[in-house]
């Protein structure tokens, strides 16, 4: 279906340009903004990166090939931001993920759906009440979201087998892990869906985490954290949903408990309080679409930055980010302008671009 | 101390008025108001209930003796609102009470102070939590409130025996329940301090609960529930701790347990989560004072209410609830009139008068 709606040249461009060395999530939609295609981006990108300081090691046509054959025997599906069947609720989030990897039923990440995650090391009552939210919220209609680890996120999973569950991976969708979870990734392969923003071979990497946990609020109208410690990943996927305008709910604990230190944190926060499927429903019965707020579209042209601006905003550029606003007006050029010169140096690697508009030297 | 700066005859006539039958604290500290001296409001009582219905049973002096005698014999004291040794924080109540008995350090009552309220039938961990919340809040030099009832209540006093702990009792100061907290009585009787709104050998009855919730939460910055089942006295504590304008935290547990409902419950509805030590001293740390709104002062004259406003007022009651100003809209009197009629109306036993400014039918 998706390979009519979409054609195979811009979708190899689309993974060509997203696996490029140093071409991140928002140096891809303003590349494809710019230019109007991924082909056209990747076509312009050399130049770009030259001028900008070094050009970056672009995802050849051989890997590109190798990476699609890898897929498609596995039975999985590319999809591409810029297609039609992109889901929803990802084409929402600021900036999307330019390509993402669904080994399964693909149509489940269409549902309005719900994310349960938590701790890896929880406890048999934790477990307990994810598998029960899991199996409530499912038999309401909604998918559940989580990240296939051990504790919490199987429990979630196992919950929501017989009504629909989505994994959201860190390694590629073939990387299985924890292997005690390999069972239950068999069974949502068949009867769910297992989705990665990496390459299908990719093992996870301590710096997949964050975009994996990126996904699972993206995919969900709510995240739930069920047990987790201070400063666990489980925060991380809660501070993302809330940033992506998504709703952020815990469940209460003992503070004896050092499990519940995280979500108790997170109600002190704001996080709304979840006893149940219930509270779940209420939270999210008013929305009715994704509205997280619509990403700044900065006008800029396809005519690479002039050599004096690039260097401009480089040297406005430290560790600390810097929005590109403060930047627009430090200059005083149009953002526009400073946002490409950014993406610019972004390819050649001299500064990073963080979603919500910041960029910061690396 | 008490007895050279407030005059015998005051106090005992304070005495007589609050143990009059339908005399509530609404009532008394109208009347008292009224007529400038609770020895001039209990002359002038059995005229102004005969008006307006039927004359109620005054204590009489032969029980007011009785009642002093008992409580003095118990090394107790008779504090009144209009005294000023009486604690700040139950002056601040809106209506205070008019007469408590102290058995104890009664300057314990003047101290800043917490409640520490919850379950009778209560975990383990929740008593060890209550035990040492208590504990650490003393060591930072905080009186301790709670009432003496099984559970969090006992382990509220042992964690703040050292430091400053008050019992609050439904029942009089010498009314020991339940049996199995009587050497924690005797010891608080000892270090501490033993609090009640009736007369000493008075049994606690159902109705008394209230009252003494109502002290409890009055003499404290802050109330801290730990454990509660849903419609639990201790969540009427914290309702009422709100309406005098006090903080109110609970201690999160897992909705597996029946016994955080209640709890968690009050997070939802806005409670602050109590973890620690910590989250109380941050939440009263900016009180300063007891900042609860002050009562309205309607302004009438000491002469008894024509009887046709009596019977106009009396109409309009009914056994829902009805706010003074409301009433004084509907017959077109100025509240201060209407108000003087509800209170005769209520001496007579024929309106209650609740706090907040409303009044109901009995």
């Amino acid at each position: 279906m998706t390979a009519d709606a979409f054609p195979f040249a811009e979708r190899f461009a689309s993974l060509r340009l997203a696996r490029t060395e140093s071409v991140g999530p928002v140096a891809f939609q303003h590349l494809v903004r710019r230019y109007g295609t991924a082909r056209a981006a990747l076509e312009a990108l050399p130049d770009l990166a030259r001028r900008a300081g070094r050009a970056p090691a672009i995802y050849s046509p051989e890997q590109a090939y190798a990476e699609l054959t890898q897929g498609e025997l596995m039975g999985a599906e590319l999809l591409c931001a810029a297609e039609p069947a992109f889901p929803e609720a990802l084409k929402a989030i600021d900036p999307p993920p330019p390509v993402i990897w669904a080994l399964g039923d693909a149509a489940l990440l269409q549902r309005r759906a719900v994310a349960i995650v938590g701790a890896r090391v929880a406890s048999a009552a934790g477990c307990r009440f994810a598998r029960g939210l899991a199996s409530e919220l499912g038999a309401a209609g909604l998918a559940i979201a989580s990240g296939l680890a051990r504790g919490v996120d199987a429990a979630a999973h196992e919950g929501s087998l017989a009504t629909g569950t989505v994994a959201v991976l860190g390694g590629g969708i073939g990387d299985v892990y924890p292997p005690e979870n390999a069972a239950l990734y068999r069974q949502i392969a068949e009867r769910g869906c297992i989705v990665s923003e990496s390459a299908p071979l990719r093992r996870a990497q301590a710096k997949d985490f964050p975009r994996r946990n990126r996904l699972i609020s993206g995919l969900s109208l709510a995240v739930v954290v069920v047990e987790a410690e201070l400063k666990s990943g489980s925060l991380i996927t809660a501070r993302l949903a809330a940033e992506q305008g998504r709703e952020v709910l815990a469940v209460p604990g003992s503070p004896l408990d050092p499990r519940a230190r995280g979500c108790n944190d997170l109600i002190r926060q704001g996080a709304a309080v979840c006893e149940g499927a219930e509270d779940v429903l209420r939270a999210i019965e008013p929305i009715r679409g994704f509205s997280a707020p619509p990403p700044p579209d900065y006008a800029s042209t396809p005519d690479a930055t002039p050599p004096e601006l690039l260097e401009r905003v480089f040297d406005l550029t430290s560790p600390t980010p810097v929005h590109i606003d403060e930047l627009a007006r430090l200059v005083g050029a149009p953002a526009g302008a400073v946002f490409a010169a950014l993406v610019e140096l972004s390819l050649a690697g001299r500064v990073e671009l963080a979603p919500g508009g910041v960029a910061l030297r690396t």
